[in-house]
């Protein structure tokens, strides 16, 4: 049977950065046919970067896209990579508009390219809205094997390239994606690979890119099957790698060009089959290495480097090189601060203890011990004298005055990160944005909040997790047991807690999974079991918090069509139309 | 040939208020059968309201939709319009998924629904990710006339449903609209409305939403074509109204159910045509009236009316009674407070005065000017106290500085909106917010921003323009004269001028709008003729602006998929999944 040895490059590309991805797409090309392998794969729009909203539709950006990529395939021959076919995902752009595309790149030359088929329009993807789908199969024959390219969403469709290509015949099939971390995402991916994989009826190669971009994470696990949709080679998660697989192939000397048609409920579309002819001759035998295979990472742990890799790749990939925020001596802004110390290092985070008049003395110590166990830099800026004026002035009392001692903090936080260049970092947990137990211009002040996404109850726990795997591996403990243990305050009146307002975590994060997570109404969830009160008690307060949320964003939904809605840019992004 | 009078419903309605838009049809429907329309159509969505974004996706809301659509069913018959034919729109839901849908509700009963084919998913709109497309043509026989039914965007795209019943043939086109009001939109809206009526070989009455919503303002601008697309009924703009139109139609006499097969490069969709038969005598004769033909806006009337219109209904339907925004003695500040006295009565609106130390004699004296010619309440609070401990404590210079001002100056704000329930609104302009020539969690602190989609050209244009028209009607002008005149200043510092630090408002405008709305690049700007230098300024200064107001939204962008994007919600919604 025919050998090939493949090099998955599970890269970290950055939005609008075509020439640092294209710099990445020359580094790991040359590592991999320095390693012997004939055929190396990126992700999904490497050159592009992935997402990327309504920079899809700048023509300029699609130009330079297009140059980029033939600059790339000439680069490549220079730099002695000419004979490996290298799979590279890219922004096109044809008079259909703009395509989600994968060229390939041998001798120098651009010598196929897919468009994606299947175009996601849900969750975080706008892809529908984004591109024109396409409907053209190239087929390249190398090395004597006959192999298909997809993209991502194409697997996760049923009736799409795969079926075309397994009627047709292919003898291996690459798959480029962009599919971001979820929760528990294997448990959806992996059966998908392999049972397309056996649709194919050909081993399948899945890349997948890594790192942090905006508001999603991607964790790689790039990962090659057996024809059977058996798992035989693995990548790690959350790091960048080149997974190198030797395969035995057999060859099936496919020729069809026709998809037949197909039966049953699902109709087929017409694809456009073009078989190309890159180099018949098989690659002579050499010994096969053994396939490497890391294994998933356990949930807290797969959780917690996540959360790492979505700060780290924030901040730096928007130039930004330190960070700044309130340490309250409460659990939230502990699990923040060894986020941010892991994923930045101790020197890179500024914690700032904000007292007012109803700051106890344990949240200041906790603070300062946080600081102390960390490494990190650390500074006590009092309050009390800002909140009075305001008081004073305008006579607030109740809400009002609650309101303005987390917004005094927000302005002195941003008065830091203007004097310093800090990017302020919110601490907020999810139960407590969810249920609006925040202020909007307040402590909810930030450009990145690392736990944005954690319900409270996972909050606790992945303190103690991290805490934990610090002593097993003979460190201190990051966060202070007693931030951990006592009961949560936002302290903005004498002896508050958050239970004076808010149901018992436990239960509140349950109801608000259902509810927001899961599309229950009022009557699934009191069907479940919960109280009726208590539902109705959260659910009022998730659409009152969602409501004003939205009602004061950073001010001003500044409209980029004549009284249209704003346009959808990525936060990252490296792109300038006008060179630097 | 059969006489019909049809009364289109020109109505405001609220996203999520099904109860209250239930009595919307339900009022307008008697006043128009008492008026004798035998037909009443409302506008698209009229029972949800439009946009619903991923409020389409909660089953509980469809649910609630479907049920309030029989009951107004039943309600009418009892309101004794039973006779009436109504066309309703609402939110669907099958076995396909959310559908944008409109039914035909006659004797107590739904007795057809028709489905939004074409869904569009661009600029504003996000149909294709909300709804799955309707393939069923319903053709309802009222009267002996052969009435079709289509939804906004079906007029706007070829080879749709509009194609397929001028093949099958109607005698008279409903459309029901959510069209949302552009700058100049008639250019585009009126020939399309009279070709697809040509189309069509019958005439068409076009229904539209009038009314704020969010970041949209419809228009209403329902008309009245006859079968060769000449308008010959028209509702006047941003207002509710009711447009009776008596026609003369000749009935067709169709039978065919079958949509021919389309030769052409653009293929028609198989469409399932049910003919319906509700009641085919012609109404007896009766004497026509003359047919009401209202007059579009001029632009500057116009593009006020639809600010007023989205900032009255902004706050209104949000349940606040009362706006409180700082009065600069500038020419934005100026103008968002005529639009909001306008909107909301004088009695509504509370500037606010917040002298800095370096704020000039002139602003002071023309803020109070502003206020004494609107009559609304105004304060002076200054801030210079609160920015002195600030700029103390942490040692502040420069941008920290000046930032610093314009945050003390929102936390006041926000502090008055807290102690008081008003609004607080943003009065910038789309320049300096475009160009980033404004302070996050400063000056762009609000709930709403009137003039945000305003390019600073423009906003001069419109305060020479109001006071024009109150002198030409007698009424003292709303704009000190020294506001229009004077040189712009943020007044963050001593003897500062916008044009410090941006180009001349004329030639920036025009770059900005190509850039950002005309899509296009360096390139096209400088062959343009603008100079290159100017052009490569410019286009930093967007894409800096746009970067750090995604960077630094209200906070914390709380994703409510895990690891995913927040979910896209209307702001103004009624829908409580728990009745109140």
């Amino acid at each position: 049977m025919p050998q090939l040895r493949i090099a998955l490059a599970q890269v970290n590309t950055c939005v609008g950065d075509i020439a640092g991805n294209s710099t990445l797409v020359r580094d790991w090309t040359r590592r991999a046919v320095q390693d012997g392998a004939h055929v190396v794969a990126f992700p999904e729009m490497t050159l592009s970067g992935y997402p990327l909203e309504d920079l899809t539709q700048r023509r300029s950006f699609a130009a330079a896209n297009r140059e980029a990529l033939e600059r790339l395939a000439a680069d490549l021959r220079e730099d002695g990579c000419g004979d490996a076919l290298v799979v590279v995902g890219h922004l096109g752009r044809d008079d259909q508009g703009p395509r989600n595309s994968a060229s390939l790149l041998h001798g120098g030359e651009v010598v196929a390219t897919y468009d994606k088929h299947h175009l996601p329009n849900y969750g975080v993807f706008d892809e529908a809205r984004n591109f024109a789908p396409g409907f053209d199969l190239p087929i390249v024959n190398f090395h004597g094997l006959d192999l298909g390219v997809v993209i991502c969403e194409d697997i996760w469709q049923n009736g799409g390239p795969v079926t075309a290509l397994g009627k047709v015949g292919v003898d291996l099939l690459l798959c480029v994606n962009a599919s971001p971390y979820e929760r528990a995402k294997d448990d959806q991916r992996v059966p998908l690979v392999t049972s397309r994989a056996r649709e194919a009826g050909a081993p399948m190669a899945y890349v997948n890119l890594v790192g942090g971009q905006d508001e999603l994470v991607f964790d790689g696990d790039s990962m090659v099957t057996d024809e059977q949709g058996r798992i035989v080679a693995r990548a790690p998660q959350f790091t960048e790698h080149l997974l190198v697989a030797d395969l035995d192939v057999e060859a099936g000397g496919h020729t069809s060009t026709t998809v037949p048609p197909e039966p049953g409920p699902i109709q087929l579309p017409a694809f456009d089959v073009r078989r190309i002819v890159l180099d018949p001759e098989p690659v002579p035998a050499y010994e096969a290495r053994p396939l490497p295979r890391a294994e998933p990472l356990p949930d807290a742990a797969e959780v917690w480097a996540a959360l790492v890799t979505g700060l780290r790749d924030y901040v730096h990939k928007n130039g930004a090189k330190s960070v700044t925020f309130g340490f309250s001596g409460g659990i939230d802004s502990a699990v923040s601060a060894a986020l941010a110390v892991d994923a930045l290092g101790p020197g890179a985070v500024h914690g700032v203890s904000m007292p007012s008049v109803y700051s106890s003395e344990h949240s200041r110590s906790d603070a300062a011990e946080l600081a102390r166990r960390l490494g990190c830099q650390f500074q006590v800026q009092p309050v009390a004298e800002m909140v009075d004026i305001y008081v004073r002035q305008l006579g607030l009392t109740g809400l009002a005055e609650e309101n303005v001692q987390a917004r005094v903090r927000g302005m002195l936080l941003m008065a830091l990160s203007n004097q310093h260049g800090h990017l302020v970092l919110a601490t907020g947990n999810k139960t407590e944005l969810a249920v609006g137990y925040s202020t909007i211009y307040g402590d909810a002040v930030g450009a990145f909040a690392p736990i944005k996404d954690v319900p409270k109850s996972l909050v606790w726990e992945l303190a103690k997790w991290r805490n934990a795997d610090a002593e097993k591996r003979g460190e201190v403990p990051p966060i202070p047991e007693n931030s951990i243990t006592k009961a949560p305050s936002a302290e903005l009146r004498p002896d508050q807690t958050d239970q004076d307002s808010l149901p018992e975590y436990d239960v509140l994060d349950v109801v608000i999974d259902g509810y927001v997570e899961g599309g229950k109404g009022y009557a699934d969830l009191v069907s479940d079991g919960f109280d009726a009160e208590l539902v109705e008690r959260v659910l009022r307060m998730v659409d009152r918090a969602e409501f004003k949320r939205r009602q004061y964003p950073p001010g001003t939904k500044i409209t980029f069509r004549a009284f249209g809605r704003d346009r959808r840019l990525p936060i990252t992004n490296r792109w300038r139309e006008v060179a630097p």
